[in-house]
């Protein structure tokens, strides 16, 4: 069997603790491409720079291993990544982990679960991981046996066609995760409230701030596996059609 | 029955014809309400702006009137015209009308759509417009009909939960409009080619082009409504999982 060549990134930039474990987990696989935003890009979801040139700098380089930043947003990283680095296709391309859930509504923001759909987009499996802890130290020592086993099992058994998947961990240790639980993403949303500020010269400026709302209790949802201390595990695809409204919105009367 | 209260954004920036057009058009049907970005923001899909802060600029008052610019992505546009502007839930959200179409894959990249799927979120009726042609002198005659039967339709009959609607024209004359078609998001991708250049310090730069690949011929696609002429509707919700999917991925052997 050929070894299989990994395509890496984040949205939290090339120098976080969430993403030298990733490839440190993925070097165990096979021969590892990194492209990796230089800055945090967390909240840029599946945004692309269009209106100004992309770099890459090489980071590192060694046996089956090369390391590159760049100036853009995690799909541009995925982009740069298939074209320039490699110039093939990547057998898998994984992202994470992230500092923080990308479980329920999070996965609309995540630029780590865009970096995702955009290399389903292009026909190669693709897993995001996520930790629920925000925090820049945040303690990923638990997750090792399972992101093999998710990997060894994507590797084995492809995905089904169009789909990725969106794994979120729960920050607990080890012996307190109760296993892994496949499910669908939770209904929730953020309540906005803008930190409203005079800067020196009078003038309002706001910050974006927030607090989740959840209320999907269901127990096939992400959000509760992640609550009961699973691994939660949802098949995420790239057809935003409400398949069910279309019979509905056909009724309509349009008058022109 | 009270005025309707209409929240209108885009991403092509406050400056936009397509922004104007639609302005026109929604106040015949109750009070408006713009908030913009001050500068284009095309492909910047669902970013949001964590880290820096935002700012409104008032640029127009009148009669059942306001307009706005914001420094942010039409995304925190939505956010800060429901939360500041407004201090209450628009009736309905408009964004739009793109200069150029947001049809298959395309919705994935579209800060127009992402402000539409944003106001869906926070269950407000929502619906992107977008005309096939990218120039900025693109010809907006042939909507007005079209726009104001789908608003009225949205007004009396509401849209099922979660849901939202992209909606594109062609570009062509009015008379050449064959109607109206309910479909569902073609699969097609962004076939990248880098333009790699380099700088006067002879460093390697790139810039994001791409030609657009739509293998997806069934008559059901809102490609395929687009170049047949037809005005296409995609209902557009925000739950990212692969439904079908649970199920075989439930199967895995996962061995920690």
């Amino acid at each position: 069997m050929d070894i299989p060549l990994i395509l890496i990134t984040n949205d939290d930039g090339i120098h976080a603790p969430g993403l030298r474990k990733l490839i440190e987990i993925a070097r165990q696989f096979g021969d590892v491409a990194v492209v990796a935003p230089d800055k945090p890009q967390s909240g840029m979801s599946h945004a692309i720079t269009v209106s100004s040139p992309l770099r890459l700098f090489k980071q590192d380089e060694g046996d089956g291993y090369v390391e590159y930043s760049c100036n853009g947003t995690p799909v541009d990283a995925v982009k740069l990544g298939e074209q320039i680095v490699l110039g093939e296709k990547p057998t898998l391309v994984l992202s994470g982990i992230n500092h923080g859930s990308n479980a329920s509504v999070n996965v609309v923001y995540s630029g780590t679960m865009a970096a995702v759909i955009e290399a389903t987009i292009d026909g190669i499996p693709a897993i995001g991981f996520s930790l629920n802890d925000y925090s820049r130290n945040a303690d990923f020592s638990a997750v090792d046996d399972y992101i093999k086993t998710i990997i060894t099992n994507v590797l084995k058994n492809g995905l089904p066609e169009g789909t990725c998947l969106n794994v979120n961990f729960p920050a607990v240790p080890k012996k307190d995760i109760k296993g892994i639980k496949v499910c669908r993403q939770a209904k929730g949303r953020w309540a906005e409230e803008f930190d409203e500020r005079l800067d020196p010269h009078k003038r309002r400026y706001f910050w974006l701030t927030g607090v989740f709302e959840d209320g999907d209790t269901s127990p096939d949802t992400d959000s509760m596996a992640l609550a009961n201390n699973y691994v939660a595990v949802v098949p995420v695809h790239y057809d935003l059609t409400a398949h069910k409204a279309i019979r509905e919105i056909e009724k309509w009367k349009f008058e022109i």
